[in-house]
């Protein structure tokens, strides 16, 4: 709420609160105009400080949301052996969600409608503060099935998703176990990084007790489109990053590659995902020593346009059979693009949605820079695996990176009734 | 230069370069329309990814310009001994800088207009980028006067001024070696943390082989304003931060507590400014089950407004004088706002300029969160000193935060005449 609001003693909760936004699915628009837009006239709507999204929908936000700027991501290790204590904790952050995405506090904001003598509910950094494009999603690690002991704890072991496997060791993975895993996950993206802060923040508190955070990553900058609607931005090697994406605008594409369908296995995760999250640590400083023409090869791009080398402009499809007056095609087989691209053997299309951080530096004065990748997809079996093994064996850009954090989550569908959770579909009403 | 000006093989540089901008101190209005103003409507209009600010003047940008939303700002170990490596990195920074706030690539691009066998001049990532308001500051640390060893590699220690003193240990500083210190430090802050990121890269490339990255710090959220223009953001206690700040607006304020005046010594420093930086870290879990009634108590404000605890509303001077029902006055004397009062004895006014930071987590499930804190003034010794003394003595605030890096830099004033250098009243035309 404003300071405003604040002051006259009205909370947003309280007159536009959970039970009477259920009842409307207000469009990201017209919510945005009831919240106070504030970038009007900028070029991505989007992007505007007092855009708004749903929480209800067939499928969770964030994902072909189109991709904000800011992230903050983060992964849990569940606390308790109850069932009852983790189903709890989804409808209490299933709540919080939709308030968080509403541009509201979590619960009360202290003084002027909550108790003097105890905590605020909510952490008050935000106050003030317009919703941001602010989208919340939420995931289940293979921990949630059977813990590292090989334990049931939560009775829902005989339903873990056959695709969401266990990442096999690819060469040249370097996994930090503190960065690694995960038994819940949650992934705040936002336009204003005070927002997607803010919102991790929060839920950590609401879970107290029953779940801790494990690990978490801030990205400051996209390195993906997953709108036609928005341009593409730049990773951190200075190159256009996901040109070849899946797009919201491409139904059949996120039906075939991204959605678990209705003859997927088990049924309750019919509309939802799978995410791999991986923490792709890139040695600028070595990078920044390459010529071009090497940098270029080894994407298989031009660095200015995001042209394929073998000609047109950045959307152009590649041709991976047009020669150059050598012997050689104008795209090296082994080129990064060539590796990840669906005509190689055995890939299919993922919809990525990475962001690019810096977390300081190391003690060599080398910048802790590189690429939070995210990718949902249908089937990690098909979607992730087979491209990361092909690029793994032999991507030359593996000279300049390395991966350092690994995880895989299922993807619940979304809520779509007022008063209902993500999870509902693997837990029941329980 | 945008992708099409890149195809078309023109250079901004080449065109909008060095002597041509140096000629014309262009003002940031005129700038930003120049460059393409994207966010127009904006209620901030430094704000906008267009804006763009003069390199040129009598003080170095990012001190009174407004507090842009994000920072990466980072303290470099000088790794020469020759003076000429540093009057020679001094220049090409200035003229590096000139560049990037223009918007700028440093350098030309690559394929269109450089060799395609070398490393391209600058590492592309902010390439199709705007301005967007970056600011770059630098400054000098006692290091460049004098090493740890006691040598004068520079030929300059007898210029040390004595307002940039060592900071003596304060009660409850756990500092850490790493994340404190620094011979050079840069400042980065704009609009959008991709072109903070990419100054920052871009000027430690160009400092390669003579000063390396010593530490380095993201913010992702201003904390202060220094424009009474904008409005007063919060910490990650939830609290309005700086609301007393001094601001662009006071420019006898500025003169008697920010800038080094011609009164003062050494003459080289007139017109300049000293930065003390602080990285501290919060224990924000253990702050959020406190009651709202001890936090306020704690920082002296109400929360909701920012209101002094003596009633009135933000900006209303608080009155340490009133009275409650019992036998304490409103704002308890060890309060925070208390003990940082300019009224308090010994203190002065300082022109804070501070971050919000979260750098993932501890291994207890921690957000790694606080404040990383800037703040310039005219002289340590009688700025920052006193108040943090009074602080760490009895600011009962100290059970929720910790210091844990800590730097002093002097910085010199701005470079007024095109061609010219930040240092060059040090170092002279050397």
């Amino acid at each position: 709420m404003t300071v405003q609001e604040c002051q006259q003693g009205l909370s947003r909760r309280s007159f536009l609160g959970w039970a009477g936004l259920g009842t409307t699915a207000v469009g990201a628009a017209a919510l945005g105009a009831t919240v106070g837009a504030k970038a009007a006239g900028s070029a991505d709507p989007t992007a505007e400080a007092g855009a708004a999204y749903d929480f209800l929908g067939t499928h969770q936000s964030g994902i072909t949301t189109p991709a904000q700027d800011r992230l903050h991501f983060a992964a849990f290790d569940l606390t308790t052996d109850r069932v009852s204590d983790v189903t709890r904790l989804l409808r209490d952050w299933s709540r919080a969600a939709q308030q968080l995405m509403f541009g509201s506090d979590v619960g009360t904001f202290g003084a002027m409608s909550g108790p003097y003598d105890a905590p605020p509910e909510d952490t008050g950094e935000a106050v003030g503060l317009p919703p941001s494009g602010l989208t919340l999603t939420f995931g289940f690690g293979p921990g949630l099935f059977r813990d590292a002991k090989g334990r049931d704890r939560f009775g829902v072991a005989d339903q873990r998703p056959a695709a969401l496997i266990d990442l096999p060791h690819f060469p040249g993975d370097n996994l930090d176990h503190g960065r690694s895993g995960g038994d819940l996950c949650v992934q705040a993206c936002a336009n204003d990084p005070q927002v997607a802060v803010h919102a991790v923040r929060n839920l950590a508190r609401i879970a107290f007790g029953t779940a801790a955070i494990r690990w978490s990553q801030l990205g400051f900058g996209r390195t993906s489109s997953t709108s036609s609607s928005q341009t593409t931005p730049r990773n951190l090697f200075g190159f256009k990053d996901g040109t070849a994406n899946i797009k919201a605008e491409e139904p059949i594409a996120l039906d075939d590659h991204v959605w678990v369908g209705r003859s997927d296995q088990p049924a309750w995760m019919h509309g939802g995902s799978y995410l791999v999250a991986r923490r792709i640590r890139m040695t600028i400083e070595t990078w920044d020593r390459t010529s071009l023409r090497e940098q270029e090869d080894i994407i298989g791009r031009a660095k200015g346009s995001g042209a394929p080398l073998s000609g047109g402009e950045e959307f152009t499809e590649p041709d991976f059979a047009a020669m150059g007056s050598g012997p050689n095609p104008l795209i090296r087989k082994d080129s990064h693009v060539a590796l990840a691209h669906p005509s190689h053997p055995g890939n299919s299309r993922i919809l990525r949605r990475g962001y690019n951080f810096v977390d300081g530096n190391d003690g060599l004065g080398r910048l802790e820079a590189g690429l939070f990748f995210l990718a949902y997809q249908r089937d990690i079996r098909t979607g992730f695996l087979p491209v990361q093994q092909a690029l793994a064996a032999s991507d030359p850009m593996n000279e300049y990176i390395q991966h350092v954090g690994s995880a895989a989550f299922a993807i619940p569908p979304g809520v779509t009734s007022p008063g209902g959770w993500v999870g509902e579909s693997l837990f029941g009403s329980g």
